[in-house]
């Protein structure tokens, strides 16, 4: 690497908020370590902040601050760490950087996810290395797997919870049966959800994160419109309880499939089997599942943001700069798939179903809707329901054998019903599911059943 | 590397069993993807097996076999494959390929253990590289997550599910409520336990690999004397039902753990809450959890065995000597820790004993047991019981607080009785326990209780 004085790395951070303190107190705390593994003294040289006056409750050299990127880009500089987010001054400043050789480490996934191909081709040009480990599920070394460990593996497919506010809020519906805008303002009061949770819950953030891995896995140049996205916010604490009955969990899952019509891309609530190795990550915690042809299912978790989680994974990007592990890591983000918005999967699959209704109308909707599912050939798995707090009920059914838009369409019958069938939830459900026992007849016996019970009520 | 043909690398294979077969495959398979991203041709030139007329069940080139290890070391060679297992003739004949700057990929644990040290040294005194990912926890990347990720980072402990076989068992224990024996016997049916399974369930494969582990992350020379061993044989099905109605999972656990006294090293079943990462790797799949300080807690899983996943770990190796990846990774297995065998852990700390008997000695047994546990200042955390097929009673207790030889001294008590006492187990329990709601009274006043109870009867 282009390091100038042998033995010695010369470092700018670009923030000094929750990463950059934590990435400022891990290279004074383990700089022995460092040395010892790479021969090199980590020497932060300067450090950008927006405000000066700000009180810093760390014990740093104040000298070291400055309001000013050009003070960074033209002091003593071999490797720039941005770790204060946004577009800009972020994708101008590193651009300059790497433009004058230097090596870049980010922890910024919404600049990667939409500047990373540029900026990875303007790297390539001018020797320079950009590395963004913390950008992807904080401490977990996805990207190291994919760029340098998965070499005669061809990954077949990724499923991750890739943001920690949106496990935290699930886990916690699930836990207390609370409902969902209760439990964000805990979420905001603990530090796990920022002020306009909008990133997190609307699922832009795993949607970023997604596109990162996405890029890595296929070599690929994923366009963000190419991901389907749907966020937490129309949960209710009761379709946790269901899903639970029913056997899964719900978790907000960024996912990329390889299909006809090339990758599937999507980051939404998908019920998992409670067997899935991705339904017992709980709280904050991140985890990514990876297929691979030889390997199998790999699965990586751990801790996916906070101080020192994600110092680490900015701090062995740069020890893998220092070590010369960057420099063998494969070239990616080159190939373009998939061009435009993402289509829709029209393929038969297993969905859940929910909505709420008052017990006395719950009859009428149950037959009004399994006769719109009767001509689609799906089948039922099972079936569940509970009370709510307010009298009224929310009924929910696994069904399978149909495409989501088919099912979707179902859905219309409930609207015409009269009942609260307006947070009718779809979700999908992971794994195969099989016709329940009591469910073995076609749907429209059962409607014809139901239908004559409901003569005799 | 040393390899001599630019673009092209010679390969031999020692053993074409399980993981041989699934080399040579993905080596046929993968060969254009090995190409496109290392710019190496894999070159199949010899492979060696103990019996020439074998039928093979393989698409392969007959005349690539020997019987000879002096063919394939005399032969056109960068790189050799040892995956026949064994320590001879496989030491020796790595020994040799070392000596004469061959790299050498092993998926030999028992060897790595026992030899590893001696070998790296051979290999780092002739410019070759040793590399031996698929010796622990077949295709799950952690040897290099060990010697290449963890740079800055200090690994504080290690914990994994190290044997495929053993968790197998125990999680169709803990399903079907079925006994050792009998799930021993599906396995062996099912291709996961061996003819002689003692390697497995004993914990000797698990303690082989616990070795690995433990050398990496802490660059330690580990006798393997120093590592307290205890297989799962003496479990019986209740006590998999009893932890699971206490909160936990009984798994076979390598740990490597920090302690005054040096590295506390173990292999042995203990009680995870459920709540903990490796609780839930069921069935023949593997998992580590390393902590380290920076970083905190990291979870890798996925299958520890089986040609396919193992083939991936040997493979990856391939490529990481072709990428150079090898090159950079830091030397380990230097340092002496603890000398001699294994010293036990005299700190209190959490644990569960249960014991089998008749349901009308209980009372009375428990009364011994609990009055003997008296003078240690334990605390009872929860009682669960079973009734057993044949009548009996099995007893169970997590108590804390209290050391692991007090405990141990205490179950003298019950050999004392004359019940079915003898089958008692004893075993660690992971995490934070608490006096139990009903027991929050000392140990004295519930013995009394218990023994006022029994002169009411
Ligand atoms: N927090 C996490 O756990 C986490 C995890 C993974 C990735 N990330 C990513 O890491 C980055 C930083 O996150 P964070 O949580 O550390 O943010 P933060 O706590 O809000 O800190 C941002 C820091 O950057 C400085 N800064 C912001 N805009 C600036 C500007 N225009 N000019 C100069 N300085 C500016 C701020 O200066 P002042 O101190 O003067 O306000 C502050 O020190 C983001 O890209 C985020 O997505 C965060
Ligand atoms: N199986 C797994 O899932 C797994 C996972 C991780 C690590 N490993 C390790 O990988 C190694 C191989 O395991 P495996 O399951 O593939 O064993 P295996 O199926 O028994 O195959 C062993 C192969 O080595 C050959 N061989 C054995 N001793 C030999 C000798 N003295 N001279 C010449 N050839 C000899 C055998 O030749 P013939 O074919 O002529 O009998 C056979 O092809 C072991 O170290 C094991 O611990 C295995």
């Amino acid at each position: 690497m282009t390091i100038e004085k042998k033995g010695s790395v010369r470092v700018a951070i670009l923030g000094l908020g929750t990463v950059g303190g934590g990435v400022y107190k891990t290279i004074q705390n383990n700089r022995e370590t460092i040395r010892k593994r790479t021969g090199y003294e980590v020497e932060v040289t300067a450090i950008l902040v927006r405000d000066l006056e700000k009180e810093r409750l760390l014990d740093i050299d104040l000298a070291l601050l400055t309001q000013n990127p050009e003070d960074v880009l033209n002091g003593e500089l071999d490797v720039l760490i941005e770790v204060m987010g946004g577009l800009e001054p972020a994708n101008t400043v590193i651009s300059q950087a790497l433009r004058s050789g230097r090596h870049v480490i980010t922890a910024n996934k919404e600049l990667m996810a939409k500047h990373g191909a540029e900026l990875l081709a303007i790297a390539e040009e001018h020797g320079a290395h950009l590395l963004f480990e913390a950008s992807v599920a904080g401490g977990i070394p996805v990207i190291r797997m994919l760029q340098g460990y998965l070499t005669a593996n061809r990954v077949k497919g990724i499923s991750g919870i890739l943001n920690g506010t949106c496990n935290y809020i699930l886990t916690e519906m699930a836990r207390t049966g609370r409902e969902y805008a209760e439990i964000l303002e805990d979420a905001k009061a603990l530090g796990y959800a920022e002020a306009d949770p909008t990133s997190d819950v609307e699922g832009y953030d795993a949607a970023y994160k997604l596109a990162i891995l996405t890029n890595l896995a296929y070599d690929a140049k994923i366009d963000l419109r190419q991901i389907e996205r749907e966020g937490i916010t129309a949960l209710q604490a009761a379709d946790l309880e269901l899903a639970d009955r029913h056997g899964y969990a719900i978790k907000l899952i960024g996912s990329a499939r390889e299909s006809q019509g090339g990758l599937q891309l999507s980051v939404r609530p998908r019920l998992l089997p409670k067997s899935h190795p991705l339904a017992n990550i709980n709280d904050v915690f991140n985890a990514v599942t990876i297929q691979a042809d030889v390997v199998g299912e790999l699965t990586f978790s751990g801790r996916g943001a906070g101080e020192f989680p994600t110092a680490s994974a900015v701090i062995e990007d740069l020890t893998a700069l220092l070590t010369g592990e960057s420099a063998i890591r494969r070239p990616v983000w080159k190939r373009i798939v998939n061009e435009g918005v993402y289509e829709p999967n029209t393929q038969p699959g297993a969905w859940y179903v929910s909505y709420c209704c008052r017990p006395e109308a719950a009859q009428q909707i149950e037959v009004e809707w399994l006769s719109a599912m009767l001509t689609q050939r799906a089948f039922v798995a099972s079936r569940e329901a509970v009370q709510l707090a307010d009298g009224a009920v929310r009924q929910s059914w696994l069904v399978g054998g149909v495409g989501e838009q088919e099912v979707r369409v179902s859905l219309q019958w409930l609207y015409k019903t009269g009942a609260e069938a307006t947070t009718a939830v779809l979700l999908p459900v992971e794994g195969e599911i099989e016709p329940g026992v009591e469910w073995r007849q076609p749907v429209s016996s059962l409607v014809e059943e139901t239908d004559s019970v409901r003569h005799v009520l």
